[in-house]
């Protein structure tokens, strides 16, 4: 059975050790209590905005840390390391200075409106005044998940481009030890599903890694006849730049041996075998960069929602009909000018902020924020060493200086001094060798078998 | 059935598709090859000799990395992340320089003396005309192995130190969860069981992390409560140093929190929980660091082995009546003045480096290296933040200057560049802030639950 848990007040007689929650010792009257479902770029944002108020502040998160999703990319194809682009949540959130903040690794199940608590993975329920759902999105299959997921993983979190990591080095390995030519064309295909930036930067990073970190590392295999093809649906990549920034992207990713397949929509996802159009695709690893949709707890609040699942909120981030409950980030459907609001960091990073104020201001502790207004600073990809595009409002920007000013915002943007220095100095150093640091294979794959079939 | 390959000159049709192996062209005569299993500090000497010869070099190894065993606690405890002591075979080798080197990830699963092949996991079999066994060892459970492993793991691999991160930093994680008093009693309570550097470090290091990382970034448990608890069997810890330093250690190790148990030899180990002595300890964690024995593999060959399994090999590290196979580092038995050399990284590096050049001279490419003289530079243990021990012969050294000494000889002694910067800004980050850079929790731990039970 469950049961309701308030942390700050536990039900069983352990004296609590610490003097940190002055609320244990049962003198000051109860504080109203947020709790924040997830630890993105919103969840972060709102937590760091009330940790600061006199209000309970709980932290929900499956794991343990703020993912720098943007650069998740570099740790599957081995150019950063996970702990780069990872923090703890407990550190990034001011835990040692803000007693009235909390943070448990739990999964949230379940959001019970009526009695105001959401239900944990472990079984206990934590009663809410205040709900900010961050939860994100993930890969969505088009209706196809439970058949084309296991052969397409996407890259959401940081057991995802771990996993890839290893797939796509030991693809390598595994090449190097086949004597089957088909099975070694196979295994060095790599298709990459989605020509939005994370496709983009993805093939664009596989390209590099192939062609010229591995190029001479092997001896049965040529790693630059690696065959990496990029899928996408419509007619150009990158679709919400200029016309002629994909076209600059296109002619960058040729250059560095990408195939590029535009208008060719993804019709199956077998075991190693893609069909893109009407062309069948053999590749040892598929990488999906596709479609995405809200996480699916969102849609247990009973809300109208987007198609691809997101809550279409208030005005103010609240959903219809209860206003103590909030959606932010990539699980909301924003609109500003006719438009949704894109899934991006920064987004869900002002919105956080946003909604963390106003809760601050309803509860008398600060000035209400007024009306939400996305402010956009633009949008940048990468493609590879020394390449990218960017667009601020009317002015675009590509080539090197693009990738430096990409660059320069990412490293702006990760949390963390060590991590910007970790990553500058892992940059740089790839810059200067081609050689990547994070080249390690860990953990057995229980989907896909490491060995090869013996033959002959 | 498994069958004979010869990668430089395969069997099978297909074209190669590198120029970078010479005889593939069917012109030069057969070079004589070296097959060496293991890229750990043994292996790597030998091939780094042999690469510049004009022997044919394979390099066997299960795992792609060469690993820096002896911070591997560092990544345990979440100080370093797990690519700052790992690195590429193929880099740490210069593949890229040397044609005639090649690197197999693969297991070895026997040695075929008669007809001079090792047959490979994948079922392939590989001839050689010297081989250089250098499979390091394993932890041995005095005989218990099956029963007491699977509760108290080791610390060999990369992927024993990951798990190990991430079952620590979980303990912490589910206490604040707990309800139970003496569950998180339970999950609090770390044992280390093993006197030896190993041991100490480990307790030193889980200590710090204890007791000033973490101190104040939960609300319902008190980190600064954890006990941490060192067991071993005879009357002092650091039995290879002095009387004095191993009573510096176990003061220092006090005064830093843990508790050390001595005469406490290890009579059971059962899922969370350990016989140690007379008393029996409940904890979620315990940590082997105890004895070690050498891979089973070289137990195959059918030679006399030490009571540890290390072969005791003749005096120029071959196998006796088998001329053409050398075992070398923690998987040989090789005595110096009557005493068996000890299981040490600069040990295994400098026989690899006799045993690489004594095949190069056997094959007219080099001069005979001599009788192989261990040249014992001292042996080194930190305890923790700035407290250390150092013996040198005759000379000691211990606390603060040691440990300086032990960092920059560490440091010195990493494979490539760009990791002795990363270990120098995490030291010194950890060192400035106490704060932990790689506190990452990844992958699902099959063996344990991570959830707790719902109670109530």
């Amino acid at each position: 059975m469950s049961e309701t848990i308030d942390p700050a007040r536990p039900a069983d007689p352990a004296p609590l050790p610490d003097a940190a929650v002055p609320e244990a010792k049962g003198t000051a009257p109860k504080r109203k209590r947020v709790v924040i479902v997830g630890a993105g770029f919103g969840g972060i944002s709102a937590a760091r905005v009330l940790e600061k108020s006199d209000l309970e502040v709980i932290v929900v998160d499956r794991t343990n840390h703020h993912l720098f999703q943007p650069l998740l990319y570099q740790v599957a194809t081995a150019m950063l390391a996970p702990t780069d682009i990872a923090q703890p949540i407990r550190s990034v959130l001011d835990c040692t200075h803000h007693a009235n903040l909390s943070v448990l690794l739990d999964s949230v199940e379940a959001v019970d409106k009526t009695s105001k608590a959401v239900v944990l993975g472990s079984g206990m329920r934590l009663a809410y005044d205040y709900l900010v759902l961050a939860p994100g999105s993930r890969y969505n299959y088009f209706g196809n998940d439970a058949e084309w997921a296991p052969h397409a993983p996407g890259l959401k979190t940081m057991d995802d481009a771990i996993m890839l990591r290893r797939r796509i080095l030991m693809a390598f390995e595994r090449a190097e030890l086949s004597r089957d030519p088909e099975e070694r064309r196979r295994l060095l295909t790599f298709v990459v599903i989605g020509g939005g930036p994370t496709g983009v930067e993805m093939a664009g990073a596989m390209a590099e890694l192939a062609k010229a970190t591995l190029a001479r590392d092997f001896r049965h295999i040529d790693p630059k006849s690696t065959r990496i093809v990029l899928v996408e649906a419509v007619d150009e990549l990158l679709g919400q730049f200029t016309d002629r920034q994909s076209a600059y992207t296109k002619e960058t990713l040729e250059k560095m041996g990408v195939e590029v397949m535009l208008n060719a929509p993804v019709k199956g996802v077998e075991s190693h075998r893609v069909m893109a159009g009407e062309t069948a695709i053999e590749a040892e690893t598929i990488i999906w960069c596709a479609g995405v949709s809200a996480s699916p707890l969102v849609g247990q609040i009973g809300a109208e929602t987007a198609k691809g699942g997101q809550v279409k909120v208030s005005r103010d981030f609240s959903v219809p009909g209860s206003p103590e409950i909030f959606v932010i980030g990539d699980a909301a459907a924003y609109e500003e000018d006719g438009r949704p609001l894109p899934a991006l960091a920064p987004v869900a990073k002002q919105q956080g902020k946003h909604v963390g104020r106003l809760i601050a201001a309803r509860e008398g502790q600060g000035r209400d924020p007024g009306q939400f207004h996305y402010r956009d600073w633009g949008t940048m990809a990468t493609i590879g060493r020394a390449a990218a595009v960017g667009k601020f409002g009317k002015v675009t920007v590509k080539g090197f200086p693009a990738w430096l000013l990409w660059g320069g915002v990412h490293v702006a943007y990760l949390v963390g001094f060590r991590n910007r220095i970790m990553v500058i100095v892992n940059w740089l150093w790839a810059w200067l060798t081609y050689a990547k640091g994070a080249r390690l294979i860990t953990g057995a794959d229980r989907e896909a078998p490491e060995r090869l079939p013996t033959k002959g």
